[in-house]
């Protein structure tokens, strides 16, 4: 640790982003108690299929920092300070194209912008994979591009258009698992709540599937939710 | 909640600080288990006094995110969220003259710029509570105002400087303790540590006495650290 103790000795250095490269970080990612992180059967009306989102996600909508949240209040405890970290220091985001809509195969309708509204809450590039590939289109201060690549080619680019910060990895199941065979993820939030979903799309069976690779921090909440803080060993 | 569940349902807003006040932030506070925020007898040497500044502090220079840090490495586990939110969203800070440099009375020095070197790692306004004002300057990209005045007032100039940020009360003990009797305080992070004082500047006999306003959720880290959140009861 270097700690100014006195005018004689100046600080050295600060930790300004210059000793760490970019990573790409999965942010409070939520998954059922027996491991899935969505339902079975997305459709447009229901983009978790049979798991009730209000249920998955009730410990980050109830939490002060939560991006979505529309009105005052909301808890400032463990659960937010892991809430508003979502992007901190994020410059791009990678995701699976479920995450961007329901469709299947080709693309039909261009005139459909995806399930996030005028103003998506991403703040940066974002870039769906897809086997389909299409124009990139912009929504307020997000472009959605749409590449059919490898997990380490999309990494490239994410991060070249994140222009040194980091890269949020924004799920699903799937497009995280892809990433982790890759061993591409640095950190890994895996929010474990207590829902039982039975069927879906998984992430894991146990969280011990990660610990040959990763250090893990497992902490509780008084929301039920159980924490895993995942990092990358050195 | 309002989660986007179709391109018919518009998200009417997202959570981008225009329904939240300023907030008054203590951001990662580390005190002793006899609840000291320092030792005694400080010096130009010595800023915590007989308080050995290596172990009160182990936990967060142990972190990945903690600002000082001058090497690559570090863990991202639980410290790590609790250290990196130092600055998230911090326009301004106020802290006591102790932390500034160890000087007591009218300034005798006014070449002497504080314990912070040449780049302080604050990067916003910073104002210095005393009963001893002397002229703002600018290192990088920190001012240091030097204000005479009560909490409030302080307060209040604080958050005209961070411009719609919120505010980080940066301490020591004595400062926090004269916020929280004046009921400024919206967020109090306190790091517990397993080192016992003795004697020094306490913090509180006991963190329960801040139950009757504020809520808390209690986090013991792998570091032997007991996390403290508070906030304050709406």
């Amino acid at each position: 640790m270097i700690f100014p103790v006195g005018p004689g000795l100046t600080v050295v250095g600060h930790n300004e982003g210059e000793h760490v490269g970019q990573l790409l970080r999965v942010q409070h990612f939520t998954v059922s108690r027996d491991g899935f992180g969505t339902g079975e059967g997305q459709s447009l009306e229901r983009p978790f299929g049979h798991a009730d989102p209000a249920g998955m996600f009730a410990w980050r909508s109830a939490t002060a920092g939560w991006f979505m949240r529309t009105e005052p209040g909301g808890t400032r405890g463990l659960d937010d300070y892991l809430t508003r970290d979502y992007d901190r220091n994020i410059g791009a985001e990678i995701m699976g194209r479920n995450k961007f809509g329901p469709q299947r195969g080709p693309w039909e309708d261009h005139e459909w912008q995806g399930w996030w509204g005028d103003r998506p809450p991403f703040h940066t590039p974002v870039f769906v994979l897809t086997h389909h590939v299409r124009p990139s289109f912009t929504l307020a201060d997000t472009t959605f591009h749409f590449v059919d690549a490898d997990p380490a080619t999309v990494l490239e680019q994410a991060k070249e258009a994140a222009e040194g910060k980091d890269v949020r990895l924004g799920g699903g199941p799937t497009t995280i698992r892809e990433f982790l065979d890759a061993d591409l993820v640095d950190t890994l939030h895996v929010a474990v709540v207590p829902v039982e979903l039975g069927s879906g799309v998984r992430l894991w069976e146990s969280p011990d599937e990660l610990l040959d690779r990763f250090d893990v921090d497992v902490v509780p909440s008084r929301s039920g939710v159980i924490h895993h803080l995942f990092w990358r060993r050195s």
